[in-house]
């Protein structure tokens, strides 16, 4: 890859993701609302609201790729989600469109089937349950990609990412952790394969438990080698066991399908 | 049904329904973003802009039911769109779930699966493909009904509309068209099943020729009465036949799938 | 058909069947726990406890066909479901082997998939959720019917019987009702078609509203003919309005999915 | 249409259509391996062995349509079948393609399903499983139809046609009756859909028992309208019944599955 | 676990689960008719007939878990299945209800779907086809559960156990094997995952051939770690070698599904 | 293994298992249109026109199981094809009839599949969609098995051969690859299964991109040990980088899919 474009690269993915694919890019291109000044000699900051149209467009401006993390990343009132997820995934597609960029890695969310039971074994054409407005508007990019494909060939790697954190945080990560290592491979994968088409990959590694199976994607040729198995007896873990019924346990989208409304 | 509010009052369905419902409710409440201004003893009128969230909570407080139409009806600007459709539909799952309202008829359409091709048979499972960035707001629609629905149990008929005008204007039609008073049967239906649940239905007559299988909805008891075969040799149809591999002809989406950004 | 077994014969069902297969069978064997004494020419009445295997190969004796109405038709003790139900369909199905009856019409229940939702379509193919001790014994009585068909070749029709009386009694039965003549056409078909194999049906008349598919049985050669649309706008339905979050309302068995255990 | 080309016009079907399309075609080309003297004044007759290249090539020289029931139309040897069919499909289709028709009506048969039992219902999914060697060549000409239509775009309807007679011979065709007005409808409907890609349609009336499924092809708008059942209780279907366990009950293709091979 | 009830401590599988499952529970109460008294200290016995309904609800109070491997294990008459099996699943899960008992692991059987051919791969949706009145028990006793999980929220695991041995005993068990270890992980999965529903678990090792899909319980987070593939080449089974036309090798349940009637 | 008939023994595929199947039969047949003269102890060669049907039975007499390679192996014109692939598939399976052969290992391809885009997962049940008249050929083989076994239970393996070469050729060939170990086992694996049926194998190794899911063969306990993973990075198949939307890139089969009319 020449030049790449990173949305988010001050939030937690995006951290993780300029170490994990300094050797990839020749040019790394980050943008956050926030400043990044830890900058290394092959990656520029370009400070962006992602729902400033003009912005957007000046930004992707001579990429050859887009991995966006970039916007809201958890739930949030409905103003922020707007901003920073439904005009800024419109102004990255549309700006992509007319700048040339052929393949977008689009961070979707697990929240977007969040209201499915444990019990279901989902895969890419599950129907959408979202359980926040965060996951509705993820939902949103999901199909603002699918129609940018269908129209104009666009391909995206809608990647519904479950926990990519060092290690589970509870028991729900368990089922859900997605590794560093694996998520970088992902990103790589999805830009090595000839075709790519439009595609829904869920974003987990390797774990005993999971809810949801990528045999759809088996075409990328991505294979998760990490696995939560190794955290599984943690003390941590092992004490926050919960009542079946909770629905933070009921549902696959844990504490975000069982709060209330972000604003009451 | 005692008053309930029909947004897009001013608009091609809302001044059919508004004729056909006016013995189903006691009391119908209309708005539009233009006047509507012949009212009948049982109307009364309320302009509202659906992007301005504070009118819609009023508009909606003391309603028993929505029949929402409101909004952009087809393709526009991304601005147009996301005031009429992204936020406009917030706004009033927003003020329903406030003011107690339990059961709306949301009109959606059938630019949420556009992208489909004409031989495939779609029911209430099959994914998502925006024709338009007036599909992909459509989809959201669905997407935030379903929200609404799972996590405060606000039930929706998420209605995809075929082409509801007084007979086909195209051949196209003679597949999606539905006639009025098979939509206004669906509506009563809609508010007379005991359980709704939030439920994908096909808003079509019962044409000799169809995409869409409701077979998911015959729990609610409607039956279309229509069919389009009584106009099938009408000669402005018969005289426009066309390639079959021409994009208008392949997807089941018709201009709206052939056309190219609306803002180039 | 020469002499024909009709379990159950003082029941509702039977009652209705006597009348109705008169002028079907020559004979017709009538056996019940309670007395029938009101027998008609081609009658013969015998007292049978089906808990008896010896009383029912007795009973069985001599038959060509047997239609299967007897044992426990609603929620009971497990005691009484276990002689009625359990022990009648075994003494049922083997009296049948060994006195080589080829093919028996078997009334089981939409009791066997009342823990489905209301929105969920059914078919043959659904798994079986039971919502009643009365519903166990009925998904048992298919599982026998199954073994004698896959290890004797013996056929059977497994009706799914909705709600057979001469009108709706509530507004469920709405949707689950099966007129008389339906299910005195569905007998014959099922005696009239050349294989019949081990097949699961709706038994449920033409209703507007409908749970239940009978597309895997389309090779029986039966339509039923009556629906309940006549019946809908009558006050006594009208008037019974509910949540639909009520338990019997969400689920397909309607009270006895909401009832709690019989002998609580 | 202006001149279609109707081959087999010597057999059963070919006679039918003859009749039943003369208003609908403007000239209509005749072809058979047998003599066809009875010419209409808009009929011509062109002899042909459809196992010759060059004389397929020159037939289907000038045709905008073809209705190809050529061939053989039962078991046979392998030889025979090889020229009619295999050959003889291979041959229309490429003067097809070097001619520039567009689209094509492929009289395939049910004997390309017929050893899937009577209980199953089929749809155009089904796995082809035939019951003979003309079973086989029939399922070779479908997938030879697929190809030109994938590379060459030509489009074909696959219609497995059940059982042609002006009333069902056997008890059989109670469930695979197609009548004569059913099929010439269905060709119009076939030239007349703006789309018709490379549609599988099975060829049958709107019976009361029925093996197959045509909710694929619901886009192509056509609808049989004709019932076996006012044959139903006709004397010499009646006394036909058999052993449900025999293969030619077991099996949809009836004495074409329960036979031995053809030259033995 | 605190107080673990494991039924059917006398048998074959009971008795190596009292080996394995030594280090998880604080206490084991063993149950069986036939006595067992090789107690370790943390182990006590009470002897029970699961058809005596007093005696089971004594036996369940005070326990925290059931693992039920009681009742007949193999065919047999009806008189004792009834006994062990249905009136024993019934007390058990009464019992449970009663005494507050939350999730069970029942031993149900692939013999619940042996009538299923060797080609056919089974997963959780698969139609139950018992290939013996042993068969038609378990399928019973999964109904059962069901209806216990539906009603009264008590979870299962249903695990059709394959064949669970040292070592495979005939070809055959090649695919069906279970491991004693992968078993002895099963039980403790099913009792560490927060949430069970009610969950059908093919019991099965990692064997190189299998019929039996566990995808739909792959949230459980058990992965069978052992395989047959180590025993392939022994003699023993090298010489087994049948025609595959002999109904023990056409269908799964092998030598269950050829037998004639238990009690002929 | 007594005596394999190998045929195609002088192509690709039948030179590398002539060596692999050394040690698995007693011994081997070889035919082949040209001539193999470095003949083994073990085997012998007889020369075999596949159109000839007298060679082909004296070619399979004597023989207990056939592996059959031969035939044209690539697109050819539409006159080879009928000889080495039509008539040779008919006269190898009337042959095994007429001499008792009770099993083969028949030698289909991707080809029979190649229209299918590369982001669709296909199984044993997906529609066939060959991309070459080669294609054609192999399904017309495949429905002429399974009506061999429907009718006269000679068992197949139809084994869909990826692309089984040293090494992979081209990038596309990552997907497909089946190293030669692989197919080794394979074909040891249909031999040594108690029972076959007629099943369909992809025939392809453990790659990391797949577009195959042998999942409906899992009975027969082939397990694919090579992977193309190792030549991932080999920079003949770095460089060979094409546009997502060419043809050859779109459709599974490569440039047979892209191609145009063998003959043109």
């Amino acid at each position: 890859m020449k030049r790449v474009l990173l949305t988010g690269a001050a939030g937690n993915l995006g951290k993780m993701m300029r170490t994990s694919l300094a050797d990839w890019a020749s040019e790394l291109r980050l943008s956050d609302i926030e400043t990044v000044d830890d900058l290394l000699p092959n990656e520029e900051f370009v400070r962006c609201d992602l729902a400033d149209a003009d912005a957007v467009m000046a930004l992707v401006e001579g990429c050859d790729a887009i991995v966006h993390f970039g916007g809201i990343s958890t739930e949030n009132s409905f103003e922020n989600i707007l901003s920073g997820n439904i005009k800024g995934a419109y102004h990255i597609y549309e700006a992509a469109r007319q700048q040339g960029v052929k393949r977008l890695f689009f961070a979707s969310s697990n929240h977007v089937v969040g209201f499915h039971h444990r019990e279901t074994l989902l895969d890419a054409n599950s129907p959408m349950r979202p359980d926040s407005l965060y996951g509705v508007s993820k939902g949103f990019g999901e199909l603002l990609a699918q129609y940018y494909y269908d129209k104009f060939g666009i391909e995206s790697a809608l990647v519904r990412i479950g926990s990519c954190f060092p290690k589970p945080l509870n028991r729900r990560m368990l089922s859900t952790w997605l590794s560093e290592g694996d998520l970088t491979d992902l990103i790589k994968k999805v830009y090595a394969v000839d075709r790519l088409g439009c595609t829904i990959i869920y974003g987990v590694s390797n774990n005993p438990s999971t809810w949801w199976d990528n045999r759809h994607a088996k075409f990328i040729g991505w294979t998760a080698k990490d696995s939560s198995e190794v955290f599984e007896h943690e003390a941590y873990l092992e004490e926050e066991r919960r009542d079946p019924n909770d629905p933070e346990v009921r549902f696959q989208g844990g504490v975000f399908a069982s709060a209330g409304h972000f604003e009451d």
